[in-house]
């Protein structure tokens, strides 16, 4: 020690401790860099909606129909009379308004072309970049249909018991539904339909499925008014927490998530519906 | 110096550069804090789905249709023989098939009583506890339209040269569009569909829209498929950003958020489309 300088003494140290403290700094500076990709602090959420760039959806504005540059070739319309159109419009909108979501299903067989013309038409819905990122699992087979209804029932009966806090347990008394759903069983054909979050490239790697659930969503609005205009009933049902157990059981792949159940058939003979009315035109529409 | 030794320097040294670190560091620190917001890392990607409970939407899983309890009534239903079920659904499937996204569109005036009908089917759709969470704005005012246009040409010009990294802009040039929306000034109607994100209560307290984009895009799928059915043509758009900027311009509350954009009318006379096709039902329908 005593062939140091004070000077010299004084640098080592500053040095040293400058170099501890910069590896302890280090991983700290490492482990921020994820944040980048939080959303900025300044998107006020009044001002958030589904139009707001997302990092997956972003890249499509208007849903175009493909990535490639495709050829164009005339679009060929049938166009009616305004007397048509009107008369038309009329009779689809009442017979879309007799719809309604039946839970008392009859187990009579129904025939399998209307289910696969149905679910034919949903295939027709737009998707953000016709990347059509939906499987409909049509499930006949009675013991695949009676594992749905036990897993089901058995993550219903957790959710009705145990997952739903007192509040929620309350609002659910005014309900006549609870856990048991035996049109699982009864219903003919069960259709589910799974959004793909996700597609595959030739090579490998993930591609983006911009608005997949949307899509898919718009898809299963088709296929609820053809299965109407085909004189077939369903209710439309989101079982909670049951989609990955129910994606394992039919064998679909990870990038498919169960977004809709619908039980499909004939009502029952004594199928009964809450006596609701639906809002008026004037409580939907604004005119600009 | 000459009264200070080795070891007090080094001493003096090793405190000072220890607290100036500690200083710098802070900031870090702090800045880091946020990080506990992120989704908790034990709910892995491929178990997510949208099944699972979501703190807003949990307590729907049959789409009850009302949170009274309401009186059941018999349901009536219209009953076809099997081949005209088959029938029927073909010629749906068919006419469903015709659609296109149509993004050249004449100025020619359409029915209005059209446009109402078909909003009326839309409003059929089945949505989360009966909430009907749909606004549908008409827009037909000549400069309304306009301020629509603008608002979107301007916010798409910015997605395109500013908000889109190097690789979203090498996509798009294989798209034929750009950020000119002639359609928004030539069709005689656009449709600007939001989604209320909640409700309110008598009281003034929120209440809860359980899936809500689900209800209002499936409302959007019998739109669509409505439509058409009417011989009208129009493309699915949902304006990146635009939103909360139109919702102030059509004077709609901040629990509404725009979904969707339809610009409606009749195909122009030059009107050409992607040559497409869609997948086949072996594509998207598994048969278990």
């Amino acid at each position: 020690m005593f062939l140091l300088t004070p000077v010299l003494v004084a640098v080592i140290c500053i040095l040293m401790v400058w170099i501890f403290k910069n590896a302890d700094g280090g991983p700290q500076r490492r482990k921020r860099e994820p944040r980048a990709e939080a959303p900025p602090p300044w998107v006020h959420e009044d001002l958030k909606d589904s139009t707001d760039v997302h990092q997956e959806e972003a890249e499509a504005d208007e849903w175009q129909e493909s990535e490639e540059e495709v050829e164009h070739i005339p679009f060929s319309h049938s166009r009616y009379p305004e007397k048509e159109m009107v008369k038309k419009s009329q009779e689809f909108y009442e017979l879309l308004n007799k719809r309604r979501s039946v839970r008392f299903i009859s187990n009579e067989q129904v025939p399998m072309e209307v289910i696969d013309n149905v679910i034919k038409a949903a295939g027709t819905a737009p998707s953000g970049a016709h990347t059509e990122p939906w499987t409909f699992v049509v499930v006949k087979d009675p013991d695949v249909k009676h594992k749905i209804r036990e897993i089901i029932e058995e993550e219903e009966e957790i959710n009705y018991l145990k997952r739903m806090g007192p509040r929620w347990v309350t609002d659910l008394k005014k309900f006549r539904t609870n856990w048991i759903k035996e049109y699982l069983d009864t219903a003919p054909v069960l259709i589910l339909i799974f959004k793909q979050v996700h597609g595959f490239a030739p090579n490998g790697k993930k591609t983006i499925h911009y608005y997949n659930e949307i899509s898919v969503s718009i898809a299963c609005g088709i296929l609820l008014a053809a299965l109407q205009n085909a004189g077939l009933v369903t209710v439309t049902t989101t079982p909670l927490n049951c989609g990955p157990r129910l994606r394992v059981l039919l064998n679909r792949p990870t990038n498919e998530k169960l977004l809709m159940l619908l039980p499909v058939g004939y009502p029952s003979k004594d199928a009964t519906v809450p006596n609701l009315a639906r809002k008026t035109l004037d409580q939907i529409m604004v005119t600009v």
